[in-house]
């Protein structure tokens, strides 16, 4: 039988890679995504299509309100603009960037990974795509692995917990190129910060642009529909 | 001016004392608290007198519901059982363990703390009344910090961003004897795992016995009101 692993699922295409490679590693995934002030609903919608396509065990959709420290540095932060490019991310760190986003969710999927016995989380956080974000870095990611096998009961029993990062190193192109060897569709994940209601991506804003960028370098050509 | 500081605050006698450290610390405190299912609005309640007892500049309590992840682990966690005794805690984990729920708490505060541009976060944790909890111990809250300073904003920006747990290797008498020291009124704090709709304590449960003794041998009465 394969040992749960709990995959955090955005309904992105890098997230919708990480649970294809949690299932390539044997593992029997278990989703778990977050309504945490989304400015639309297609992340959520397209996260229910990608776990399903997936045949996971499990989809938890888990309500958090960040929006309740309120502040303008974390409104700011909500309201993603159109500038924010890849290419000025070496400058400084992003200013789409939410305080604490990932720590908070990876303490969710340890808690879901202590609920159904699970020793394995899988996150698609990646370091050359988005250098400026402090908590997609090897270390932050390290650090958290290490907090996290001292905080638990499986820990303190002897279980080791493992976060996993498979898409740390990989280009844009290798995220695609290796999900789509293992079968992942993408035409059913949204990566566009302000898409429309219908779904359809803007192809303007910086994760549209990041997002054709890698299906050109791959050599593919990306199944979403955009508006332009 | 005081450098803002977070607290985290149960409206429990622990982080009653934890708040009036921080102040004497010389901090400016904002408080935080969590709506995660507890079983009676009393906790709550009591948390919003200490704030203000204690003047916190915002006092912010934050939904989290932890029993989306269903299964009988947590919902077993969530039930406390009146026999879950002190004494116990020797042989292993209690069952009052509530999977990662330190790790949340403080990755909240750590959203907070980035968001009114805090470096410094209390937690009324002790590793010698509660050392079954794996998340109460300074190993624990070692790691936690060092995972926070790589997770944020403020700590690639050089912001060292510190835990503090003041209570940590203090005996529940010893914490009594500090918060009256520092004027912590007790009178509007509660322990009680199980206590009246009027928020009387039951007398009887493990956080009661412990809190009750602990007043004992710092030779002072017990403020609250006992239902027996």
């Amino acid at each position: 039988m394969a040992a749960p692993a709990i995959v955090l699922l955005s309904g992105g295409l890098d997230s919708a890679t990480a649970l294809a490679f949690a299932r390539q590693d044997g593992f029997e995934p278990f989703a778990l995504s977050f309504r945490y002030g989304q400015r639309h609903h297609v992340e959520l919608d397209r996260a229910k299509l990608v776990a399903a396509a997936a045949g996971v065990t499990r989809h938890v959709i888990a309500d958090i309100d960040l929006r309740v420290f309120g502040g303008s540095a974390l409104t700011d932060a909500m309201d993603v603009p159109k500038h924010d490019s890849a290419a000025d991310l070496g400058s400084g760190i992003p200013i789409t960037y939410v305080p604490a986003r990932n720590t908070i969710f990876l303490s969710f999927a340890l808690a879901f990974a202590e609920t159904v016995g699970a020793s394995d989380i899988y996150i698609g956080v990646n370091a050359l795509d988005y250098s400026g974000y402090p908590d997609c870095r090897p270390e932050y990611i390290a650090a958290y692995e290490t907090m996290a096998r001292l905080a638990t009961k499986a820990g303190v029993e002897g279980q080791q917990l493992t976060i996993h990062a498979p898409l740390m190193y990989l280009t844009k192109a290798q995220i695609i190129t290796e999900g789509t060897a293992m079968g992942v569709d993408y035409s059913i994940t949204s990566s566009c910060y302000d898409p429309s209601e219908d779904g359809d991506a803007c192809g303007h804003c910086d994760s549209c642009l990041l997002r054709l960028k890698g299906f050109e370098e791959a050599g593919l050509s990306d199944p979403i529909r955009y508006s332009v």
